[in-house]
């Protein structure tokens, strides 16, 4: 039996992942922590993130945003948790510092940057498909109420299909553009010059696509969120499996497949 | 019978233009200008756009750049002929200009950014869309080796939904972007702020997508050129009713349903 | 004031609209009926709907199955109730018969195959695409749970373009397909000989694709219904524009523009 | 040097894909095989697949159909060659026998259903996605002068998936499909229980798209052919791994990061 905590439980994603986990036969949420809302559980909920909300947790979920995750992942560490944090919004510092930590207490820092299954499936076919094709683009959408483009999954795509072509020795994707009118129209350029474009649309929930193009063909790979619940499957790989390894560790790749 | 002379007819587009043309029975080739290339018919061929080039012509149809349109244009004005301009590439200053000169000398000079059918439907369905949703964005697909971006014909796109959101009260779509970590992400913002994104992609020709949402839904209206055969329809059509009116026209919007 | 009564309200789609037309100024629920589930509204009940149940009421919505809708209609017009039906499922003979009877006690029965302004779009503009092109083809993709295929709204589209392409002299799109090694691989074939797919895919909710093709270009016109939001703003316009005229009517198209 | 023979060379794909051999450094095409049309090449050209053909002869490359596909490979096998066949139309006796006869003769036989290394990485991804979703099903779209419905290639891919999804334990994805009003409009129905749609639109080329749902997401894979180009690459890659190994192998899989 797994004992989970869960930061920021009181929230959309943090409400159906709750409910989710505390459903499970070999997991148990012992507290909810939120500083807005309700109780999502009947398990104890409380507003701060304290000593006493993490007595015999094994494994704090956390879906805060990065300001909060940052601070509530080093507390859990030091408290002797292994921590799962589902946000996409930590930096190259972040990561660095919660490494050493988890290092140092001998548990696991596993960042998440997104819950779904298709996402990482799509991350994956990228890496494999980037080597083939001229052309790559990456086109994010989500609805309008999202404070940063790109979104923090895009932005690890970007990094992941740049690794990829430098290794197999791919030059920028190829663009004769001189005049753009409006600016910004050809979107924003990641690692590699590989471009980005950031759609924000009411109706829509989180949505990627990545274009890849050579002469005569094209091969697109789309990946769409249309609710939360598509983020349960990868909640629960993750807190199943962080704790198997220590230090910080991204993404649940690891874990597909085993 | 419609005597016409093609402008850059031996560019790709030019080429198959003034074949297809060459065939109808109702029109007549009767002088191809290019200053590269070779003609691509046994019509007479011109390296420059003289007046003896235009002797007998009823129709220019200008298939060049927007620097040479320009003058090409005003010279067959001048000449007497009417004037198909296919380039999207003009802009306000150059329509005032044309359309003065096109009114003095009693012509009509008609610019078609895009003679697909499929792409002035999708403007048509655009203007008549546009009211009923909360968000819209553009986004347009191009081959690497276009220079310009956004296509003028996406800009136009933008102007037609602005204006149709403002008749109706619209305000600017809702964009809760505060950090824009890669500049340009959002894309280029248009007329009414409407944002407008452009990717380049080797094995694409040019393709346009309008995304309309409101809670709940999504609209999706896409135009696909796959190749230069989809403007042959549109050139017929210009060519044939250019003249009907005098002074600068733009699209082909009128002829259809006539 | 409106007083409306709502058959089928404790349904997902029932509870939805009732609760969003008992918030609006100029409407008031006055009764809610459903044979299963529980009252949606603090507003009285029905197991049934009964003489009782439809005391004082201006407009009957009915968001039940075509079996009950076929029912009820009938029930509220001879109770002198104008009558919003939801559903899709009633054939040729229903409709005449609602119409007769609707006629016959100087009511109105507004038929509305889908409630949301973008699918109604869609078929405006399916509408006025359909003659331009040489082919078409609809792909409809829902939720595996649906029991009918293709889906009305899919049903509706066939009958449109193929009306419309009649109207242009348009012979049956183009189909070289001699083996069809799997059978019903090129879907079901509609009115004019236009071919429609059903794909069923869980994660998915209501979603419509129009292809139509022409040498060299496509034009793609697709509506998504992401969740039952979509369909509150068509239940307004339908509820407070049902009575307006006597008889059967479909959908929401003469509101639209008004 | 490799020799190469190409029938079904004055054909649309073989033109394209002659040319594109006969200019390459390590390639030589000694000879063409067309009983229609003209040489592409200036290399020597037959009406008929003969020994004089062959003489010196590596590699048959045979881009036909079925019905000849199935002779010529016969006949060249037993001349010596290794051979290529760029068709999808063989069925499961035909790979028998020209995989006993290749096997006797310690030749390879080739059978490379789609040239697109786009298609090839669908297939390859599609095999990796089916364990991880509810639902699947794929699209496959071209030209409306197709004579097979499905694709060769949406065949292979229906086989790729079903297998996957066996070895996962995976039941039949779900589907509540009572009435079907057009017959048909589910699609074909393939290994598995997994459904095919083919749609044939003027203006297409080949396309072939996979959707896989699960709850709140989906997952799509879609490769498009615009033009013969995209086969040039996978017609090398095939031509100079042929003949590595002995007897019948299918598709290119095993030359991806070789």
């Amino acid at each position: 039996m797994i004992n989970v905590a869960v930061t920021g439980a009181s929230g959309r994603l943090g409400f159906v992942l709750s409910k989710a986990l505390s459903g499970a036969e070999d997991l148990h949420v012992s507290s909810t922590i939120d500083l807005h809302g309700q109780a999502p559980l009947s398990a104890p909920h409380f507003q701060e993130l304290t000593t006493e909300a993490l007595v015999g947790v094994d494994v704090l979920l956390d879906v805060t945003v990065a300001a909060s995750a940052r601070k509530n992942a080093a507390f859990a560490l030091e408290q002797g948790c292994h921590v799962v944090i589902g946000t996409s919004g930590l930096d190259a510092s972040d990561r660095l510092s919660l490494g050493d930590l988890a290092t140092r207490v001998g548990r696991e820092c596993l960042i998440v940057p997104n819950f779904a299954l298709g996402a990482l499936l799509l991350e994956r076919f990228a890496a494999q498909a980037a080597k083939y094709f001229e052309s790559v683009e990456v086109i994010e959408l989500h609805h309008p109420d999202k404070r940063d483009a790109p979104s923090g999954t895009a932005t690890n795509t970007l990094q992941i299909l740049a690794e990829a072509r430098a290794e197999a020795g791919l030059m920028e994707p190829p663009d004769a553009t001189e005049v753009e009118s409006l600016a910004g129209s050809r979107g924003g350029v990641g690692p590699g010059g590989i471009h980005v474009h950031s759609v924000r649309l009411r109706g829509l929930v989180a949505h990627e696509e990545i274009l890849f193009g050579s002469p005569g063909e094209q091969l697109s790979l789309r990946h769409d969120s249309f609710d939360r619940s598509s983020f349960i499957a990868g909640a629960f790989l993750a807190v199943r499996n962080v704790g198997k390894r220590t230090g910080l560790h991204v993404g649940l790749g690891d874990f597909l497949d085993s």
